[in-house]
């Protein structure tokens, strides 16, 4: 692969954005190798600035469901931007989307619409502190909920006020869940809860259905609402919230990445219980109410309802796994893979400063398969088993690279994440 | 006009979202016979939902600024779309805007780009934070800078601290923003400001410049961050941050709105001074790095440039401006027009509970111009001399009716503002 246009471009974004780019699709913290501009997108394949072709794991960081460019889908946003897109008040079609919600996500008897992930929790945090009068929340450390102050996961620019009245728990364990709960007191608001433990760095675990069951039962003894953001996982778990799969119901959830294959809106959506404080609080932005967003959203569940999408992933997740696990041992490899299969994770064993799996990845971006260190991956629908097979040849020559490179490695002075044991 | 669709839409609206609608375009407190819906957009037109067919005097509350369905601009956003949209990375696109809104906005050196005018605001104040290390902020009172919790303007679902650290001065005058400052003493990281006084309900002023000066001198003078918050008014004042009007620049200033004429992007620029603090805050979004709202801001910022839109915008606003005066005073009543005429704002003189401002806005919807009681307007360059005509024509009628009906108005119970003399 060569570089000559990623060079060109990175030099000139160092001029005109800060640090050359920022936020989560930023590579300064990727191996080497990683482009950092994309001039192409069709299916399940990127082209960077070069020309040169990735199959994409990443999926856009999940708003990816269906394929890049799903012929429906964007039929539908561009067929309304033509009709009415950002209007002075909202199209029919906003009913459609939230009627489409609260029948496809049973705990919903309401939605609400907005841009961001964050936007959806923190309407859920507003919500959950009009619903009771009381502010504290318990949240599990480490766990994202987007980039807002409250929920940043970085120091720089939060004030103490920013997070004041909120109290962390292990995900997944009760006992701390329930000591959280009881330094809130009477004063707790809201229980949120990630679907499963999606938190960068570290092994993903599926969620304990006794894990959710106490959460349930403890918003319900104190009064508090319990909150399951659905942003990342949304729709790649299950054809309705994402605890569905361990039988707990949540008062709210958020929702955005995948809902409408790319394109841009989020949505909160809500039990009747909490519909009142809904009502109340003040939430609003100056794209919210646009259509071609929600007939993209509305294409999108269409597919969702009508295809075999999720039971395909999770087969296309599976095999990936298994090759990944066979060829990693060929070559003397532990891999740690957690989380959904849909949804991967691949951590290397005995591997504290990720030297191991910065390599493996670089070399894959070498060979065509842009993997990421460590954030969970995400598959797509448009993925055939072609392109699993493309993949699991490119983890075998990548694994084979770094059987012979491993003994050489230099310390990782790119990762920034927590020490790995 | 009948509104058959309309009450079926509501009717569901009602049991599906929150209140049956949320946010700035919700209807509720709007005059009676507003559509809440609307099918189609073109031009300067809008559709209701039951055909009737309006002059959009909103303009989406700003985003249109060259037209609904502007041939070039929508163009850009549909072709970038088919190659390329929400990617796993940013497209080169990215850095061609980066670079020509830094070419357009005299006092940015950067640019970050996001999808919400709150997303903006809320990643100045966490810049300003990040660079002095302080917590304080100065902003007046009235002033929307977002619905973000630290900016929501109604007390529902927010917390002590989201406002902690907050001081309030009044709009252009001076000893307030010298008393806010010095309340806030050694703990000052910004001063926001509207480009003009733009808070709804109450008249609209420009910026003092002595009051734009010295916000600029107590920003240097305690290290401070001056921010103008241009996402309303950006690019309908001036090619340029709307306060080089006044010959003041500050360190950061907020985007949204028309800056992709409708496509949802919005951006936060700043001089190089904030450069390194905004390299260390965490900002993100799962759409921020979408190619199509940025090629379709492009775009925009092409038409900013080749033509004499904000010219003829401010012609058209002072043409109905004095207009709208000349057909009040014959049937005799005085307006307060305030604000920018491209920006326009309408009050009643001797109109406490805004009785003849909603029944004359009433009657403009009636006759097919969809005007706003107490948010300020906006001019888009797809109106036309025969546009202004035309409402100008249903403004003498309106104000005909209104000096019949005026006698036997009751009192306004849907006027949700403080009370006026």
């Amino acid at each position: 692969m060569t570089y000559p246009m990623e060079k060109g471009l990175r030099e000139r974004a160092a001029r005109v954005i800060p640090g050359g780019m920022y936020g989560h699709q930023a590579v300064g913290a990727l191996p080497e190798g990683y482009p950092q501009f994309f001039a192409r997108a069709e299916g399940a394949w990127l082209w960077d600035a070069d020309g040169n072709l990735l199959l994409d794991l990443m999926c856009a960081y999940g708003p990816q469901l269906f394929g890049y460019g799903n012929a429906k889908i964007d039929r539908a946003y561009v067929d309304q931007m033509a009709t009415g897109d950002a209007m002075t008040g909202p199209s029919p079609l906003m009913v459609d989307l939230a009627e489409k919600m609260v029948s496809t996500i049973r705990h919903a008897d309401w939605a609400m619409f907005c841009k961001n992930g964050s936007d959806a929790t923190t309407m859920a945090l507003m919500t959950a502190r009009a619903h009771t009068g009381k502010n504290g929340v318990v949240r599990a450390r480490g766990a994202y909920h987007g980039s807002q102050p409250w929920a940043n996961p970085r120091p720089r620019g939060i004030a103490p006020g920013d997070k004041a009245e909120q109290h962390f728990c292990d995900y997944n364990d009760v006992a701390s869940l329930e000591a959280a709960v009881a330094t809130a007191g009477k004063n707790l608001a809201a229980i949120f809860a990630a679907p499963y433990r999606h938190d960068v760095f570290v092994d993903q675990t599926q969620p304990d259905a006794a894990y959710a069951r106490r959460a349930r039962e403890l918003a319900d003894e104190t009064g508090a609402l319990l909150i399951v953001d659905d942003v990342r996982a949304g729709f790649r778990m299950a054809r309705d919230c994402s605890w569905s799969l361990v039988g707990v119901q949540p008062d709210l959830s958020c929702w955005g990445k995948a809902i409408a294959n790319g394109h841009p809106i989020s949505a909160l959506v809500g039990a009747d219980k909490a519909r009142g404080a809904a009502e109340t609080i003040y939430a609003t932005g100056s794209f919210w109410f646009a259509a071609a967003a929600m007939a993209a959203s509305l294409a999108t569940l269409e597919q969702i309802h009508s295809t075999d999408y999720l039971e395909r992933i999770i087969l296309m997740g599976e095999r990936l796994r298994s090759g990944f696990d066979k060829h990693a041992r060929r070559h003397g490899f532990t891999l740690r893979q957690t989380g959904p299969a849909q949804m991967p994770l691949i951590l290397f064993e005995n591997d504290a400063d990720m030297r191991l799996g910065y390599h493996w990845c670089s070399r894959m971006v070498a060979h065509g398969v842009y993997v990421h260190p460590w954030h969970n991956m995400f598959l797509s629908a448009a993925m055939t088993d072609e392109n699993i097979d493309f993949a699991l040849a490119a983890a075998e020559e990548s694994f084979r690279e770094l059987e012979q490179a491993a003994p050489t490695l230099g310390p990782n002075t790119r990762y920034p994440g927590p020490k790995r044991g």
